[in-house]
């Protein structure tokens, strides 16, 4: 049940850039081909593969969509069982299709976009518009559609609400799209890099705000500006003491802050008195979406300029300039750089 | 603004019973006159008062809906502005209405309930059905409302689900009324109790563990048991080792945890794993009911035969016994003893 897929498009998404530097995150399974946000065409499949034929345009998928687990077949749930695949670092069979020099190598996240070719389940395709331009659309294999759905999905965004986004990469410059697209009359973007502001602005951020501009700690900045609170927060990069202040950000009684970042190895530390009058703290996968559904569907509000892609493609460059994609990451100036091959 | 009420029943809350114990939970307000779960009788109102009269059949709210703040305008919200009153230990104007030998003794939690006659802001007592008695009614005042609003109305139970409650007291007796009347098909009873099993089967739970007959943690056993977790959790100890197990003991998708126990002064230590894949961590204050629409229409249910408050009323006592009523706390057995004046 495998795909094998020409890659047109990848891109470095927060996780890489996370796992370059926290060794928390970090795994024993060398050699390996690393990336999961990508898009391409199908050059051929296996035995028994139905849903997607060679020529086809397709997203690639860290969260597959196997249609018959109870997670697939409940409304309410995205987290398909066959997502812990991805740990294992093989194909659903147990065997790698890599090898360099003759020696196995690792696929990551049932994807291994980072190659002029890749194999995946077939669950793990997303087929989409014909029509699709490939070095845009591959954003909604991760990033776009985890902050965008992120807000909507997960947190259920409320029109007229109030929203302060914690990180302004591509995932929360895609919270705030999300956020406006529910009717969020007021959304507050914050970071410590200045720098990223005019793209927060331009994407539908009505305020930035800079930390460390202020001798308070930036929840009770939050509640100087909003009186009682957000509505809703977004923690959008993985810091255990920034989940804590935007939960503390929230309105006491229904406030909601949905955690983004990837927190995986990390301790929360929270003081129960966030939780006693009424708050919530949620997690979120792939933005609520169901894998497969979910791509193919924004692919084609993409198409029909509903959503915004264009705007967190800021850089292109060839796979093969991967680390200069790496350094500009790290300088904030950079939300996606598109690796076309 | 007050309201002076003849109290005619009232009852020690787990709240009682954790400050009693808690250093955390203490304050330096004393002489005070504790209680804040009581039903009585309008003996007289002051100036300005409208809505109740003497001789109206009340319930005391430690959660006050003065019907003017931005979450009593808000039908998502609870909570209150005027909650906040309380931690004063003073009615709304500043000053006291208790002396003893000539000195002031302070409110607790906005309503004083240990006392023959009280007295309370307006918005502090919600008018009841005329017929309704007060030494069964009384337990609307806190701990049925929270247990059963925290299953219906802060978790939202659905349909079919299943269910885990952590702490078997008359609060989450009350969760799985609440879950039960939501229709969860599936109820398990969590408690190193067993004697409280009978009870806990007697209003809902279709199964009852006792976490020391097993030699793994809770939340493995409760994976064992459903396969893939429940999709509703509640911690109704108010113990952060507790809240980080019925986290983990949910769905990983869609599960839904809700802290009912007051874990005021604690903090929580959870991993930040357990909200990867889109668990949720929920506070919920008195059920999620705003106070003075919530108990009379709760009274009301109760008059209908739509909710049984009568099974968790197991002991009765006279006010100036209630140092027995302590003690009958303690072992387990007594749910709620109501004490009569």
């Amino acid at each position: 049940m495998s795909t094998t897929g020409k890659m047109v498009a990848t891109a470095l998404c927060g996780t890489e850039m996370k796992m370059l530097k926290d060794k928390n995150l970090q795994h024993q399974h060398y050699p390996i081909i690393m990336g999961h946000e990508g898009a391409g065409i199908v050059e051929s499949v296996g035995e028994g593969v139905s849903t997607v034929k060679a020529g086809d345009k397709v997203i690639a998928l860290f969260l597959p969509q196997c249609g018959e687990c109870t997670s697939c077949l409940n409304s309410a749930d995205n987290l398909c069982i066959k997502f812990k695949q991805g740990e294992t670092h093989l194909m659903s069979d147990g065997t790698s299709r890599f090898t360099c020099k003759g020696k196995p190598v690792y696929h990551f996240g049932n994807t291994s976009t980072f190659s002029e070719y890749t194999v995946m389940n077939e669950i793990s395709v997303a087929k989409i518009d014909a029509a699709a331009p490939l070095e845009k659309v591959f954003l909604v294999s991760c990033g776009f559609s985890t902050g965008y759905g992120g807000a909507i999905n997960t947190a259920k965004v409320t029109p007229g609400s109030t929203c302060a986004v914690f990180g302004l990469g591509g995932v929360g410059l895609s919270v705030i799209m999300g956020c406006k697209a529910a009717g969020a009359t007021r959304i507050i973007a914050v970071d410590t890099n200045k720098d990223k502001f005019e793209k927060a602005k331009e994407v539908g951020a009505t305020e930035c705000i800079n930390p460390q501009d202020y001798g308070k700690p930036i929840q009770e900045v939050l509640f100087d500006l909003t009186g009682d609170g957000v509505d809703f927060s977004f923690e959008v990069i993985g810091n255990p003491e920034t989940v804590a202040a935007a939960l503390a950000s929230c309105r006491e009684s229904h406030g909601v802050c949905v955690i983004i970042g990837l927190i995986v190895g990390v301790q929360l530390n929270i003081s129960g008195h966030l939780f006693f009058s009424g708050r919530s703290l949620k997690g979120s996968v792939y933005g609520g979406w169901k894998g497969r559904d979910g791509a193919s569907k924004l692919v084609s509000d993409y198409m029909a300029k509903k959503i915004n892609l264009d705007a967190l493609i800021t850089h292109t460059l060839n796979l093969d300039k991967i680390n200069e994609a790496v350094e500009l990451m790290k300088t904030g100036k950079c939300i996606r750089c598109a690796l076309l091959l």
